[in-house]
């Protein structure tokens, strides 16, 4: 008997996950284990692989078996639906993007990375900023293209591209209520943390060390070393497939926290991962529900779990026993106002849960603005500095250390800074509910337990795949849309009551 | 400007190139990286890209661009044509086996694979030989398929596919020349070094030290640490591409140059791909000249320059650096003698390089036998176990150190055993021309200088790529056709000299 067209469509996909996973493993080996000449060959691999994802779905036959699957869907059963749904958004992303722009879009990338990489070493926005002008054109252009294919505005579809059901509105919303408190608790939480003084932790925190507490705590927290590795890497990432997800950190010989909570933060993304349904792995509905709700599962393990006093008090001990650290600097207390300390500072990454909105929100604005038109490419250092200036007071020393910081721009990567913020309200919003439905919770982290939290988020989110529209997951896993209260809640509770 | 059809066919096999490559790297990956349980995963990817490979190959408008190409190869630069040479090769194989061949032999080997396993575990091979008759039938259409399009006796059509160039009939006469003189070589060698016994070297070689061996070895031998990897697996291999060499050794904690010779055989492979024509890289002209060549560099390293008087000079006061050994059994001489010892053995891979050619021409008859039908599986054996005794005068004590021993059959490769004696026989007559053209070898290597072999061998083989056939490019490097004579003349003088 002939398949069905949906059943079609299923083994197309089959073979795009495991190009995909190719894919995948292609990059963690460059990142990790490549030797340092050998980047050509591999770029190539890359290109080929991609170049077909992008003839399978542009191919008419998969558009043709689309049309006849939606036609014929009135037989289909509730995850098929929602498979054959995510299977046409991604055609439709794919087939809007003419060969042509991709091609220019790679070239200008490729390029704008470069340049940037040479303009900060150099300290001079002028030597990156007419390759950055080619690259906010040609995203214009994708930009609309996407927007028409998918009926929504220019920056939504950019926005779409990496996380499905987060809009402009749900963003513009979440940081209007964000510009309305931040500032101000910021500053009531800086003069408060005043009062109780950090002291500073000093040592020399070796490799092996630091990797022997890693494995500790990952393999408590559930991530599985015979379907997945850790290993150190110049950047921490997340890459693989479920069953094989290989997550890396990166190592500071003067902090031992850089690489933990590197290493947590991407066990977020491993746990999501692994608790994907099943059945459907290698279907887009079996997929991970987008960047947004991928960043709050490793914002709430790096943030809101590995910067709990629960946290702290479990792993007290471990500092103790892999790093032979003992003295008053060492106790819950002083580590705990360590790991929450804010202060205003000009680098994104570095920054603390309270000022990282700030950073996100003048990206977000700026971006915006340049696509629009409505702000040129030359004159983006000095509208940098001025927000920086209204939202967090300080203006960066150097072009490197302020417009020059982050490479998304540069690789053509628009509309993916809001995620990072769309995703800390989320994991708010899902701790929340997960503190109600799990009142022992912190007796369980304390002792090291993490089956709790785990099964708490896989039910409520990795399970689901991308079966629901994101909106529609949060009132399934919270019981109300997504919104600022339980974010602002949580960031007020925990960052007045630490200065207390 | 249109590409003319022949540029059309580089461009496809550029992309065949990056394919292949991601293959390579996956196949490594799986070997030496990849957690445990994540083989379906990998499984699935390697099909994909397999695929993929295949439909290129067999594509209508492939055949169509290869017919116009030799309509008009006039134009055509002797490299080029050369190359199209090889692409009709590559597509004459893919185009003549049938997907629904490919497929069942796919089946059939996993079967048999796992079977083998458990057969030889169980030392029975009873529970083997369904399975291997299963194979032999589907390698015998397969056989029968590819002759018939490559217009070659069957199991020479079969060898083709590993080694263009060897045929039944240059097998054949060399098997014949070294079965009239091995046996007695083999008597007269082992009653002469009865005369010289060896100090046995006992000791624990650490995994790390066999490493600083390897690397300061393989540096000195040309081994572009830069592009290329070396690490521990459970069984030595090479994969990758030039450009990213990845080579691995198998320790053993007891005998410090299994892992060392190891690592030669590999680094042999690796300077091949290394001085492969640089131009024609991601093109089939610019690949090594089948398995026949790729086994005479790996020889060439482990056994006629690793097991060399010049060579263990060179290490001795490696061993003592690395080991910290000394003692009268880390002597130069007893080195030599250790490693040239020859003894009659069951097994074909712990063989010395006199008694090695016997053990594969059994597996040369018995395996010519069963694809012409004249031998029965349930015979095997039998046969195995009769030809032992004939001809290295020893029955396996068990099936698991005889018939069952090699995987080779279980995966279907049929016609590759012969392939490692014709490497060992152009090993041989190689090395009798290098030393003729370099007087000062012994003294270079004796010094650790390992560049005029590395330069002679890129000289007359590698940077050849696959531009002539096998016979010419014999001819070409040591002005006569390959035959049994050096390889005699080598084996006589190296194993009669050690003995005195």
């Amino acid at each position: 008997m002939a398949l069905s067209p949906y059943k079609q469509l299923e083994l197309e996909w089959k073979r795009l996950h495991a190009l995909r996973g190719a894919v995948s493993l292609l990059r963690w080996d460059a990142a990790v284990m490549m030797p340092r000449a050998s980047a050509s060959g591999r770029g190539e691999q890359l290109a080929a692989l991609e170049t077909e994802c992008h003839a399978v779905l542009t191919s008419p036959k998969v558009s043709r078996l689309i049309e006849r699957a939606v036609a014929g869907q009135g037989s289909l059963e509730e995850w098929e639906i929602a498979n054959l749904r995510e299977m046409r958004r991604q055609r439709d992303h794919a087939i809007a993007m003419p060969v042509s722009l991709l091609n220019s879009l790679v070239r200008a990338t490729a390029a704008a990375e470069a340049a940037w990489s040479e303009a900060r070493q150099q300290n001079k926005f002028e030597l990156f900023a007419p390759y950055l002008e080619e690259v906010v054109r040609l995203v214009r252009d994708k930009a609309a293209l996407l927007g028409q294919a998918r009926s929504l505005e220019p920056y939504d579809a950019l926005v779409e591209e990496f996380s499905a059901g987060v809009s402009s509105e749900i963003i513009d919303a979440l940081f209007k209520a964000y510009a309305r408190r931040l500032p101000g608790l910021v500053r009531q939480v800086i003069e408060h943390q005043h009062a109780a003084p950090v002291m500073p932790l000093v040592g020399t925190f070796k490799a092996r060390q630091q990797r022997a507490l890693i494995s500790e705590v990952l393999r408590a927290i559930g991530f599985p070393f015979d379907r997945g590795r850790i290993d150190e890497a110049s950047h921490a990432f997340t890459e693989g497939i479920p069953g094989d997800i290989r997550i890396t950190y990166c190592v500071s010989r003067q902090d031992p926290f850089i690489a933990l909570l590197g290493a947590l933060h991407e066990a977020g993304h491993a746990l999501y991962d692994l608790g994907l349904p099943k059945d459907w792995l290698d279907q887009p509905v079996g997929q991970a529900r987008g960047m947004a709700l991928e960043e709050s599962q490793s914002l709430l393990l790096e943030m809101i779990l590995g910067r709990s006093r629960a946290f702290v008090r479990y792993l007290r001990p471990l500092l103790e026993k892999h790093f032979g650290v003992t003295g008053p600097e060492w106790s819950e207390d002083n580590l705990y106002r360590q790991l929450t300390r804010v202060r205003r500072s000009a680098i994104r990454v570095d920054a603390d849960e309270l000022t990282y909105p700030l950073h996100v929100m003048l990206r977000f604005d700026l971006e915006r603005r340049m696509l629009a038109g409505t702000l040129a490419v030359r004159d983006l250092r000095e509208a940098w500095n001025e927000g920086m200036r209204q939202r967090l007071d300080l203006v960066p020393a150097s072009d490197a250390d302020g417009v020059l910081q982050d490479a998304h721009w540069a690789s053509g990567s628009f509309g993916y800074f809001p995620l990072y913020v769309v995703g800390g309200a989320i994991a708010a919003q899902l701790s929340e509910q997960m503190r109600r439905d799990l009142p022992q919770l912190d007796e369980q982290i304390t002792a090291g337990d993490f089956s709790g939290l785990r099964a708490w988020l896989r039910e409520a989110v990795h399970s689901q795949g991308a079966r629901l529209p994101m909106a529609q997951l949060m009132e399934s896993a919270t019981g109300k849309p997504l919104g600022s209260t339980s974010a602002l809640r949580y960031l007020e509770r925990k960052y007045l009551e630490t200065a207390a």
